[in-house]
């Protein structure tokens, strides 16, 4: 009876998120989350620097603020990101990195126009650049990021608006793009007058291999907006991430914030300049990756050890997937409810190609499960793949 | 240089927003703003239950949570809204109920649809509808709310999606739609298959006159989406509203608000949720509004006094706002400038207009100021007014 708008058709919502629900039952070993360890949220500080702040400055913490973000954060996050930022660029910021991915689609999109993503890609940003009426075209990933040449064709073919790129441990992929294809992109890119999203939420979570320079450091002529978030470092639940880009960029996204939400909570912004400024984070950020080094090193391990031969995996450097295509002809959404069946979850591969197809790939997360769950589980998903092949 | 969507053209943020800049001067009697009074908030309350439950509840608090919201917390809300929901309607916790207005806009409108709004109505939800590509034509208010006359010929000249209202202590207006008339803009609505999204943040702070139902419990027909906001009752800072719909109507803003925000803070929505079941939120309610009745009561008596002959006022029953119409010729905009640089200022009418005019209009707000200083900035404002009549 409703008439709604057109947008919607043929959208479902997150497979990944629906099969949450699934998943909830007692002995589940789930791999299928993208969910930061709960073992490991800095509670303890947090509760304290909120009570602190709220009691010492709730008249400020409490009341409307700037659209942009509280003055003093901003300021902060501008000095941590001296080494990328051009005077040309300001910072706003964002209730999770998931809404500059919204303003920057809102900014740039109107019906029918062309962006590329890579493929496969973050399920979530794909949805959401289909409900701002984007025409979602895709650039195949290789072993160090997509393929330029590729990329190169599809920009002279189509003439996007812009690329949106996860360069650092990709969700779902764990590819991190290598040094010099950065470089090759973003030439590539200013080439022809396309613009690059370069979400990067997981960069800090680097276990091994070193570390790379964001894609937005190359940016002499503003065409690179760059999206980061606390979620993975301190906590999703607070919602707090920041997008910079070139003033022009940031205006517009300063109009999409007012109606969407004014600004993001005073609380949580607060609450993560405290921890930040009383130099909690960057420790915080070592614990968090010498844990995870070890849970990573476990389900590769595992992996190695406990699936058959032809199952091949990514070798991730960082963040919180590992992504694996298992020998042609095994299809991986039978795989997942025989899996289910014996209490075992992963996600499957398809939903992250814009385009569909491959069947035989799919999703694994180390952060959330014990040490002693991912080889337990992976093992049991070993021998069931077995039957499949 | 910047391919930006067209949907930006002529668009250039919220006059208010920006001159709230000019107003951050010492000594300034500020009547401009929106915002609750900042001595009223029950911050030591909030720092109190904020350490609580990160200390005790980090895990899921700071953890992502469910895009509807924190299941406990929206089965508060569907308990407290009990008496207007339907067995068809569904919750969704938003950012503010702004979020809502952007959601609700993002459902319906494709580019060129058109959707009516009161005129005068708020500044915010106007911009946020033109951003989402909407048509808006406006419907007079009259003394009791919109003239339904109007609103008839409206619907049938121009076949609109929605109707955005609201109808209790409006911003800008302090007006309240009368409770035979909301009976009647609900009839009409669904004889014409026109939706009412129903924006009420200010119905609880009730200072004089009775209490009226909500559009949305006349609902037999899943027309109406109500917006609920607890930024002026508890805090704007937590960012914290909720939107109640018919189930279909929640499903697409759950799609949208995976992408706006994956979901709402858990920390300000437990905070929220914690604030209304320990008992705090009627008590504080009761304080707030024998606190703003007392400025309510103190702005409108110092305007009958102070303005001359001929400045007409409304008489609001509630909310945060006076709206004021000056004698014929004075232009409001001439007289803003004459008031700051006497350190007093308000908001001008005329953007509040979607379709333009009204020159001699302007808004008044008495929940910031103290007494003493709304006895003495209205009296100021009188005096530079009779050099302008």
């Amino acid at each position: 009876m409703y008439r709604f708008a057109k947008r919607f058709d043929g959208i479902g919502g997150s497979e990944i998120r629906k099969i949450f629900g699934l998943l909830a039952v007692p002995d589940m070993i789930s791999f299928a989350g993208g969910n930061p360890s709960p073992e490991l949220f800095p509670a303890e500080t947090l509760a304290e620097i909120s009570e602190e702040i709220i009691a010492e400055n709730g008249k400020s913490v409490l009341q409307y603020g700037g659209t942009l973000g509280v003055p003093a954060f901003i300021e902060l996050l501008k000095y941590r990101n001296a080494d990328i930022m051009r005077e040309t660029d300001d910072i706003v910021v964002t209730s999770g990195s998931s809404q500059g991915i919204d303003f920057f689609a809102h900014t740039m999109i109107e019906k029918g126009d062309v962006m590329l993503a890579e493929s496969p890609s973050f399920l979530g940003a794909l949805q959401t650049f289909r409900l701002a009426d984007a025409d979602v075209k895709t650039v195949t990933m290789e072993e160090d990021g997509i393929s330029t040449t590729e990329l190169e064709e599809k920009i002279k073919q189509y003439n996007p608006k812009f690329l949106y790129t996860i360069p650092t441990f990709q969700n779902p992929s764990g590819i991190t793009m290598s040094g010099e294809k950065r470089q090759k992109v973003y030439d590539i890119c200013k080439k022809y007058g396309v613009l690059i999203l370069e979400d990067d939420p997981y960069a800090e979570l680097r276990y091994s291999g070193q570390a790379l320079e964001s894609i937005k450091s190359y940016d002499d002529s503003g065409i690179v907006c760059k999206l980061a978030s606390f979620s993975k470092t301190i906590s999703p639940g607070l919602r707090v991430g920041y997008a910079i880009a070139n003033k022009e960029i940031i205006a517009k996204f300063n109009l999409l914030k007012q109606g969407a939400d004014v600004h993001t909570s005073n609380l949580t912004q607060t609450m993560v300049m405290e921890f930040l400024k009383r130099g909690y984070y960057d420790e915080h950020v070592k614990m968090l990756c010498t844990e995870y080094r070890k849970q990573r090193d476990a389900m590769c391990g595992a992996i190695d050890k406990y699936f058959p031969q032809g199952a091949k995996r990514t070798n991730p450097d960082g963040g919180l997937f590992v992504w694996v295509t298992l020998p042609e002809g095994v299809n991986a959404r039978a795989l997942f409810e025989e899996c289910v069946n014996e209490k075992v979850a992963f996600v499957v591969g398809p939903p992250f190609f814009a385009e569909g197809g491959h069947e035989n790939t799919l999703r694994m997360n180390f952060s959330m499960p014990s040490i002693p769950d991912i080889e337990k589980g992976v093992e049991k998903m070993g021998r069931i793949i077995r039957d499949f092949v």
